[in-house]
């Protein structure tokens, strides 16, 4: 059997209900995408529920799915995922949290809880509290800078627990939260009193550093604390490599997608003008994606832009971006048309007018350079795809490019 | 987003089969829905297998994966529930049984294994029982009268076991079983000694009362024993609202239903005239869940009459129940048809001329009070849900409902 290669391309949040202002279309029904009709004849469609039936599923959840992996086993919360992605190498059961720069005042109330969000700044201030700040109590710290306020900090060392609350309120006006233990183990009681101890120091560095002096002076809130949430504890996710005996890569710019990609073991590719948001640059992204197929088997293309459309609120820019993406997807099959499968997804629905995840079915295609038994659709959008052939969940999707690549290892003789 | 309440109408044994005598039309594509067929336009609808496919469910196990706990992992038999349902408070590990009072002769030989139905000193027979039997072998006995001739039986104290076989024959004219052990712990030994202990005083007791010694001049069979079936060791069911956050009601007149429900920790409520019958009063029902609305967010609505006609192959009768539900759920939409989610199903099929369960699909609905992509059917039943976008199983129920509702909890960031 001739094997293909594989790309699957996800439109972060894709999925859609119908929007007032397109006339009761979904964004995927009005976006015009030439490419995708194209493609239609030789695909099979159908809905996809990235975890479930009605779960409503983070970014996080959803790829472990789409990548072969039970979220509700391999799970551990977003903290290290985010920290791989902003540059943290990791060991075994190092506990790790994603935080946010922000400002409280001297009562430790929360003013603002991205410090007024431009935050130039930002890796300076990473730079400097990783002078300042190498241990606490005997655990090493390390603190890693995402996008804009977006940090990560690092624990290691023995005994460490991520059973603790995290000291972000999730609120202005309300007090810096104490970090609790959430079960009765010492590990966690340990935990907490190193994140509380923590805390006080990124505050005593933070308030007393130039970078903030000048920043007041200018009329910028200070950056003078790290709200911390979501501790998880590191365990390495299977090996994508081992369990599917193909060497992937990824095109992505989220530093979400790009934790999870480099702890599944993915060549991880953020191209030149990638920005995880509206105003990222597509052709870079098609460009990278043709580059990696000359070497690898499977290429991951994830595209967050309509995503964070959606959760603005942005309607014709989450249109656009889905039009943006079918012609990266023409440019891909340009080149490689007759020599991959291709899926095209997302990894959940983020209608714009909730601005919000919802549990709602995603549409999926998966074209094939060969002849299939194609599903009669006119169109790929929420609506069509529920007259396809498949009806799927998640953890369905990489057998099924497996299979349809002819890389599906057989189970049973 | 704005969360909507939640309706949830379940006519038992709604299922069925193309029925001769309705030209080979089901009971729900004979009946006349109008209320129904004028939400479709803003519904989901497709199939639901209770547990799943081809599973038989009993309405037990299908209520409970329809309120999102796994039956396999959760269900610990019928008497618990009965005797809630029945009124009984349940301790951690009492044994509960259900039970019929029936009618044996001398030689313990089943006559009728109903005391000829028509039982209206059941409750006097259960308050003598709890005067002259309080404790076998220091276990505590407590009869409780469900319906008609239905009785709970209640075993408090250490080491009970329900691992015993029943004493019910199940058949007329086979003697009364003795209770022999299913397992060779000490307890399962000990528990079929007490039960067969208990029976032969339950019939001393009932066979010298003054009540029989009456019916039988009347020329009714005497009550003169309980027959014992499904041994069943309490374990309290999680509550419905941790895990979904949401304060439930129920209306519904059934035992079994109840039982459940109490279990969960619902508000549960027997509106005047709600029989769990053909004679059932819908109107009094509707208002009952009308004003459970004020104060709930689930609202849970109980119908049995479907299930009780189709268990006596009444199909004109089973129509006539889908007609008044149709206008139930016309009342409540017209009080909150703007407010609410409301899904509309059966907790498994009865096919009116099998006259019991059978594992077919169920036709499901899932009306939502915004635009959504609807499923275009013309109608809703056995037929037309084939062509829906929904393939579900019961366990799937609780979280469409939650997600469609807005009140779904993020798995994941």
């Amino acid at each position: 059997m001739r094997q293909y290669k594989i790309v699957l391309v996800i439109a972060d949040g894709l999925g859609d209900r119908p929007v007032s202002k397109l006339n009761l279309k979904t964004p995927l029904e009005a976006a015009d995408k030439p490419n995708i009709k194209e493609i239609l004849k030789s695909s099979m469609v159908g809905l996809m529920d990235p975890i479930n039936a009605g779960i409503r599923p983070g970014s996080d959840t959803s790829h472990l799915a789409i990548f072969g992996l039970d979220p509700y086993k391999y799970y551990r919360g977003r903290g290290a995922f985010e920290a791989l992605g902003a540059g943290a190498e990791l060991s075994e059961n190092d506990v790790a949290f994603r935080g946010n720069f922000a400002t409280v005042n001297s009562d430790f109330m929360v003013i603002d809880r991205r410090a007024g969000r431009k935050l130039p700044e930002a890796d300076e201030l990473v730079k400097l509290l990783n002078q300042e700040i190498n241990e606490i109590d005997g655990i090493k710290v390390r603190f890693y800078h995402g996008t804009e306020h977006r940090v990560a900090v690092v624990l290691s060392g023995p005994g460490l627990s991520d059973r603790i609350s995290d000291t972000d309120p999730h609120e202005i006006n309300k007090k810096l939260n104490m970090s609790y233990p959430l079960d009765n183990s010492p590990e966690a009681k340990r935990t907490a009193g190193v994140v509380n101890k923590l805390t006080k120091r990124i505050y005593e560095v933070l308030s007393n550093s130039p970078i903030n002096e000048k920043r007041s002076k200018e009329g910028e809130l200070p950056a003078n604390i790290i709200l911390l949430r979501g501790a998880a504890k590191y365990q390495r996710l299977p090996q994508f490599s081992s369990y599917t005996k193909i060497n992937p890569a990824a095109v992505t710019a989220t530093a979400l997608i790009k934790g999870i990609c480099k702890d599944l073991g993915f060549k991880v590719v953020t191209p030149p003008g990638a920005t995880g948001g509206i105003d990222t640059n597509y052709d870079s992204k098609a460009q990278a994606a043709i580059e990696l197929l000359k070497d690898y088997d499977f290429v991951f293309l994830h595209i967050k832009a309509t995503d964070a459309a959606s959760h603005d609120g942005l309607i014709e820019e989450k249109v656009k971006a889905i039009e943006r993406i079918d012609s990266v997807i023409g440019k891909i099959l340009d080149h490689y048309g007759s020599d991959i499968v291709l899926a095209f997804t997302g990894d959940h629905a983020t209608p714009v007018e909730l601005k919000d995840h919802t549990g709602d079915p995603v549409p999926f295609l998966l074209y094939v350079p060969y002849s299939i038994i194609s599903d009669n659709v006119s169109d790929f959008n929420e609506r069509e795809a529920r007259k396809g052939s498949l009806k799927i969940i998640g953890l369905n999707v990489l057998n099924l490019l497996l299979n349809y690549s002819n890389r599906e290892e057989k189970f049973g003789e």
